[in-house]
């Protein structure tokens, strides 16, 4: 049986998760030709935000409106949510008023808390322990960008610098996926004992494999995808520019120098918002190689097929499974010249 | 004619009302079987919010979009009202940009007023006065859940603790409806003489009854429904958890010793939301005569029905009432086995 | 080839300001008969607000949903923008989320690097420069208002008071189109002679002439419309009560008096919201002649018509500029009694 709710990628198959991936490639090429399948008419979504967010939030809301639904932004100090009542109870009240909630929180527990309790699926839109929608967006934008007679299994990713909880899911999805992981940054910013004992288990099965290291020659090398992130750390405890900087510079800065290390065809990811002049400068963001504003779109593209996914039982027997893909396969010979 | 707007269930008679309620419980029957209605097609919904809400703000803007509507939420500070522009004047621009309001205020008499200078209907989404979207979605609930042979003018209803603004609404509804209504309250904390004259005179046309007690035998004895609401009162004037322990605890906190002084198939109600271990305990809230949470799914089923009856009048002519009817029926035919 | 973005008129010719107007006044017509035109289907709008707003954000989110598209309203801290991220960034990654952008801002060339760096349309929601989608509403209120056997080139328009964005913008819509138009305020409060410059151009393109002057006489003698706007000024740098009436009062406040100077036929405009026994009194705003309620309701006007003129180079090919027209005469000529 598919999980209720996407709180981690650890809880999905790589199978599932390739399956969401297609998913999302099609229903991509679906609304690029124009074609907006109302896979998700009259459902509703809960958007609960403990933090600002710019990307998440507007991307499930498009995302809901692409395909028929619609999306509540409920705000911090607009609902109840841990005011006069318990997550629970908010939790069992949202599940008979909407049909999907998704919640990105301060603290991990929050959101599966939210899950446990909830009976409608819950998404979990970022925590300080990872970020699942961001790697399924990124995920889809390596498999589109991937080097040319290469497979994903094939590709080597490098995450320089803080190990944040992108950095944490970025782990996460490559090894699930059998890519080599690496981690470029220095000791005291490096993933926990544990977070690199699960990415250990995943390449035990993925065939992937993992590696920490503040050797940028043996980091770079034949790398096909860099990606970094910010070095201020989580909102609700960011790091002063002085501290940050003594942390991670000049060596862990990606630069056009260390992109030259990489392999020649090599990608620059980054999740964004970016410190432009901390973590990335303008001449490696701006290249012709980042494929940083391409992932920000495939947040979207990513978010459609999650909410299709995680609905599908709950749908019109015209929109189930089975049904989906027919549908969607139809609809695409129809307007696309395969 | 019926009233423009929703602000207080004493403007509607008993069959007005009992007409909402056979709406909304139309409305529920038709999505419950997957057909949404689009009754409320291009129409927009302003809700303007003085405080946070969850029931109330998600109800209303999911039964919108299930009906194929839209709802703006306009929060504190994001719209002018009451800062440099009038009321009046925001009630008159409203009117001009959207087809129907709703206000959550502080002020009872901040909703009359805009009620009185907008042309579009009105509804009162909680004063410091009463809250009859409130009452209209526990009303649904109670005849949901009516003791076997009982109609709900046989029915007894127990409010227990503080006479808030949901047990004011409370007891309007329940003489509306002909039911017996009694507060169990302490003295100070009961419901104000201006609003017994009012019960009483409910009581007359309905043949219901009225009770205002301290006797915990009394008040309990019989009773089919147990409500209760918590004890800190308005927002903007919260009793201290000392102040408010001192007036109820314990003898009014809902206890399944409590309970048990009831009727064998007693339920238990709650507005939400609920401070546990105050005004009620889990093993009565979470018990399974608890039908709070279903309260809180009949509130997006009392605002399906306010919304279209409050907007019948202005509907495309395939909407409106009499072709409502028609076509409700016809479509609850097709799709239910009747 | 038209503009891509709404961020001054001043970069739009007479022609294609009349062909908006057109456009919205037809879009109007359906509306009012109960044809809602689905042009913006499964678009949606992004709006920024860095000031609150009631007639600008209203406006916009009610005509995305006529049209069958959706607005996200992203409010002050709720997105990155300006925090931990550029505006360019911001601009490039909503650009990838959303099909068109509006923003109301603090400073004029925040909204101008907004559609810089944005490939999607941007709209000027206003800025301490000035306010675009008033002046178009405004240009269709006006020519709802004809004096009966004028042309709006015809027509002498008086704006009274403090020379704010709002009436710098009447200016530029008034000489754009021919009219004649007169400031009658205060040295010290009158257009900067920069403005007056773009004014004196657009008069010898379109036949219209400009004064300013503190001559009450002078100004109001044969006015066709009567226009007048708050005295506080902006609202990061607010006036005090004593300051703007010290400047202001009783010269400049719009009295009967005052009125009875216009042309007998003369209408009164205001942008809204007014402070009454200010600028205005009650006797003129609520007046027979007080048009300023169908000013805001022409703020929903002009967004519709401005939204699908930005958008029609992307709609689907059903939609696009000449299908467009051809399916609002159609659908118009089924419905109304021409």
């Amino acid at each position: 049986m598919r999980p209720k709710d996407l709180i981690d990628t650890q809880d999905f198959s790589k199978a599932e998760v390739l399956h969401i991936i297609n998913l999302a490639l099609a229903l991509k090429k679906c609304i690029k030709h124009e074609y907006f399948p109302p896979l998700l008419k009259n459902k509703t979504l809960g958007m609960i935000f403990q933090q600002s967010s710019t990307r998440t939030r507007v991307s499930f809301e498009t995302a809901m409106e692409q395909l028929g639904g619609h999306a509540q932004y409920l705000a911090p100090g607009q609902i109840q949510l841990g005011g006069h009542e318990t997550m629970e109870d908010t939790g069992r009240v949202l599940s008979r008023l909407t049909d999907i909630l998704m919640a990105r929180v301060d603290a991990h527990e929050t959101v599966v808390k939210l899950a446990e309790c909830a009976s409608v699926p819950v998404i979990n839109g970022m925590s300080d322990y990872n970020h699942p929608t961001q790697e399924l967006g990124d995920a889809i934008t390596m498999i589109e960008h991937l080097p040319c007679g290469k497979c994903i299994e094939d590709c080597k990713i490098v995450f320089v610098g803080d190990a944040t909880q992108v950095c944490a899911s970025t782990m996460m999805m490559a090894t699930k996926l059998g890519m080599n992981f690496v981690q470029f940054g220095p000791k005291g910013k490096q993933l926990s004992e544990e977070m690199q004992k699960i990415g250990l288990e995943n390449c035990k099965k993925s065939g992937g494999s993992l590696l920490i290291t503040e050797d940028e020659d043996e980091a770079l090398r034949d790398a096909d995808f860099v990606y970094t992130d910010v070095w201020y750390g989580l909102y609700n405890a960011e790091l002063s520019r002085e501290e940050r900087l003594k942390a991670f510079m000049p060596k862990y800065q990606v630069t056009p120098q260390m992109m030259k290390k990489a392999a020649p065809h090599v990608k620059f990811l980054h999740c964004l918002p970016a410190t432009r002049g901390e973590e990335v400068v303008d001449e490696v963001l701006d290249a012709e190689y980042s494929i940083a504003f391409d992932q920000a779109e495939n947040r979207l593209t990513a978010m459609r097929a999650i909410l299709v996914y995680l609905l599908a039982d709950r749908m019109h027997p015209d929109f189930k499974e089975e049904a989906l893909h027919q549908r969607l396969c139809g609809a695409l010979s129809q307007i696309i010249d395969v």
